[in-house]
């Protein structure tokens, strides 16, 4: 792929290292943080070759929004006068609606193309000091177009992210994803939050199982982000944990009925449910 | 250690491993399976020597019951009579109340001793086909003694243990035990089994992250073993299902409310309590 000139603003751990991967292939990074400390650090660090001022935004042949779902929005509306029409923009937020359709407006007012995107990928801990150019690699990578986006854009924005190690691209809805994302992400977040919350949790010492561990893997999280996620998917994750929330609440009563046939049943359909789950995924 | 003539009551996943495990050590195994093609599986794999016939309980310096909770009881009840009294029995129940108080009993009135055993180890498979010598290698295992119990023969159990693998042994109550594990492994039980009943869980291929795969890990779960676990210790269960559920409807009201501040201080106190724990973890 020929050498191209891309504008990341925000430079997080998903930014800089998507800095980092695309700087790998060749490419022309430039990026922007309204942390001082960090642009400074990415400079210095090799993990941008330049700053993103307002002047370098026409250069820029792709541009990836990677900060919070407000923020992207915010940064896009400043900027969307100065973005070449040739241009992709693109980000990488954990939630599509609130993000794609107010950046799909401005693109049509403006001309150029916006794609939401969600990497799936990440790690338990934040910053640019984490930032791996190594992150994506064999990840698949969630796009959002609009409707009717010429395939070739769409095409056109795989390929550069293929070349930064993603291994597959998903195309969908911005509904469909956050439909989706509630569950296998949103949803794990809350639970594994809260299940840390018993006060039994402090006293557990020497008899943690690896069940333990699974739960709560994910508890120690950023509650701005995470607040800023749930609020933009309120109605799916809202759904997600009535489901959840009412299904233990069965377990519960036939715990406290002493019901071992109900209880049983509960289990068992669960148990098959996964079984189902896990062999359709094996023969994809 | 000298060798010793070691019986184990059932040769599922947890009792053909120990028999393996302890074979290693140079001890004489007998083993006995209600499932008669179980039972000549083992005599055929060497994972026994020889069957525990009733005759042969008498030899035994060591006795293990390696089944379900009420079997476990019901099989010391037939054969507390033939019991030696310097025989040290062991149970690998996941609960602890409902073995121990009639096992002590028994134990009290025949003259052996019996202490509950617990080890914090597994797999997501069940049966002999299963069975792994290494099973235990580096795992904790809970003791549970009588409260007057000689420590010495705690300690004579610990050092067999320790032989086939384990690496440490934590000494508890009953009542402990049940409290603890209904937190760290029982109640993970029964969420991940309840998380993948959401209607969304059957389309969410491509979408799936780490955070939905550690949730659901433990799913397939074996429901005949966990309704009679769960309803053993159904008031630790319980109380945890209860704080959880409560617990998850807090995050639920704030998100239906948009409340942004009453959701972001729930998540911090979740993840400032795993980061408190985890630092205490860190520190043993």
């Amino acid at each position: 792929m020929e050498s191209k000139t891309i504008g990341v603003i925000g430079l997080g751990l998903m930014g800089a290292s998507l800095c980092k991967a695309l700087g790998a292939c060749g490419h022309t990074i430039l990026g922007r943080d309204t942390d001082e400390h960090v642009q400074k650090y990415a400079l210095l660090t090799e993990t941008i070759k330049g700053e993103l001022t307002e002047e370098k935004i026409p250069e820029c042949d792709y541009l990836f929004l990677a900060v919070y779902p407000g923020a992207a929005v915010e940064a896009l509306e400043k900027m969307a006068s100065l973005i070449r029409k040739d241009t992709i923009v693109c980000d990488l937020c954990g939630v599509k609606q609130a993000v794609c359709e107010p950046c799909f407006t401005l693109a049509q007012q403006y001309g150029f193309t916006f794609i939401g995107g969600h990497p799936m990928a990440g790690k338990q801990f934040s910053g640019i000091k984490y930032a791996d150019g190594n992150l994506y690699q064999g990840a698949t990578m969630i796009l959002v177009p609009r409707q009717q986006e010429d395939l070739f854009l769409v095409s056109r924005l795989s390929d550069l992210l293929r070349g930064a190690g993603f291994r597959s691209v998903t195309v969908t809805t911005p509904e469909k994803h956050d439909e989706m994302i509630a569950f296998t992400s949103q949803l794990a977040h809350v639970v594994s939050n809260a299940y840390i919350k018993s006060p039994t949790a402090a006293e557990h010492l020497a008899f943690s199982a690896g069940s333990y561990r699974d739960l709560t893997r994910v508890a120690k999280l950023n509650e701005d982000m995470w607040t800023e996620l749930f609020l933009d998917n309120a109605e799916h994750l809202g759904f997600e944990l009535d489901c959840l929330i009412r299904s233990l609440q069965e377990y519960r009563d036939a715990i406290a009925a002493d019901d071992a046939k109900t209880l049983k049943r509960l289990l068992k359909e669960g148990r098959e449910r996964k079984e189902a789950i896990d062999t359709e995924w094996k023969d994809k």
